[in-house]
């Protein structure tokens, strides 16, 4: 199967944790929206008042004939197939949980640097923004980092699933990179208590076609128009 | 078989979303904290040393010797189970996307009173709570409702997925309750433009176990510890 990658170019985003799975994977895929016209294609596909499954807002996957938004639900489709999940129900059950209790990170990351409108500029939420951080950096971050620490201290190692490794180490491995990036100093105190956590990373990290990936033109870099942005101002 | 739910006594909050599947199919569900000791049972679980599966958060469901968190991910299991979503692949996955896009827009609605940090009061953050209701109210919350407008327009009617009533209708009717709860005023604006949205509230509002569900005493009545709470100096 070819997929085709539907998402922002410019940006890691969202997109970026089903990036990670098809580059682990070595997957045949297409990023569509970083192409030549590919913009328009994505755009027809947001605004199509024919097709019934039109998604919400990117990413979204098309494999064959289905199409699929929601990165927690690409992941949850793509798993199996590139052999990042289990096959069983209740695996993937609870790899799926997890990897939603992500995009509720995902989302509080984003607000950082836009707590009161996506639609306004981070200039325009300053102070807002660095109050909700304060409260991301002390409560927050330390919070879903510590449950994904737990996680994989019950789990025996050295992954979330044990020795299976699986797309929610991907995930863990971008969150660690982008959090880095954003509060670098609040991040150097915080990792100190998620060595399992910051482990992952290091184990991602060492893989081949993640390594690759990441020295690759592919891996557009961090920068202040996705979701892990560094405000200087903003770390503590 | 008999699920036991797991959610915060007091509110309906993202629990509801599970609890009105589970009554209009009429399942045997136990309402687990809401009975004497059964807060304690909640917390045990969450804390849970020993537990891999440990949940981050409530509400999360005990089916057999599953346990499963995160409400779209507990609708993804329950609906071929309880006849409330299609047994294929293709379509139980476009259901879910959606339910994702439900969560978070119920995010969005929870921040209009706690944009910048849920352990603080609403009285603590007022100032940041009327700015961010007012891009809400005025973009969010239509861009929202007009997805899932557009969605029913394409799905010929009535229900979402067309003739086949699934969860994502009782999620729409609750979506649609809670707004009207909480803004009023708004609400009576935005509904004009989503006349699908409110026909799918109607006929879910008019079915026998939702009716007699919401006029018992095991439907919480909304309030101001819940996601949709109602502030008149928020709405518009």
């Amino acid at each position: 199967m070819r997929y085709q990658l539907f998402y922002w170019p410019g940006i890691q985003g969202r997109g970026e944790f089903v990036r990670l799975a098809l580059e682990d994977a070595g997957a045949a895929y297409e990023d569509v929206a970083r192409k030549a016209g590919g913009m328009d294609k994505m755009m027809a596909m947001l605004q199509s008042a024919r097709d019934k499954h039109a998604p919400y807002a990117p990413p979204f996957l098309k494999a064959g004939k289905l199409v699929i938004a929601q990165s927690g639900n690409i992941l949850f489709y793509l798993g199996p197939r590139l052999k990042l999940a289990p096959r069983d129900e209740a695996g993937r059950l609870w790899l799926h949980q997890l990897q939603l209790t992500v995009t509720d990170f995902v989302k509080e990351i984003h607000d950082t640097h836009h707590p009161i409108a996506g639609g306004l500029y981070y200039e325009d939420q300053k102070a807002e923004a660095k109050k909700f951080t304060h409260y991301f950096l002390k409560d927050r971050a330390p919070k879903y980092l510590g449950y994904f620490e737990a996680v994989l201290k019950k789990s025996g190692g050295p992954y979330t699933l044990g020795r299976k490794f699986s797309y929610l180490d991907l995930s863990l491995f971008q969150l660690v990179e982008g959090l880095r990036y954003a509060f670098p100093d609040a991040m150097a105190r915080i990792e100190r208590k998620v060595p399992h956590v910051v482990a992952v990373r290091d184990a991602v990290a060492a893989r081949k076609r993640i390594k690759a990936y990441c020295m690759s033109v592919r891996r557009v870099a961090f920068n202040e128009h996705g979701i892990f942005r560094h405000y200087p101002e903003l770390d503590e």
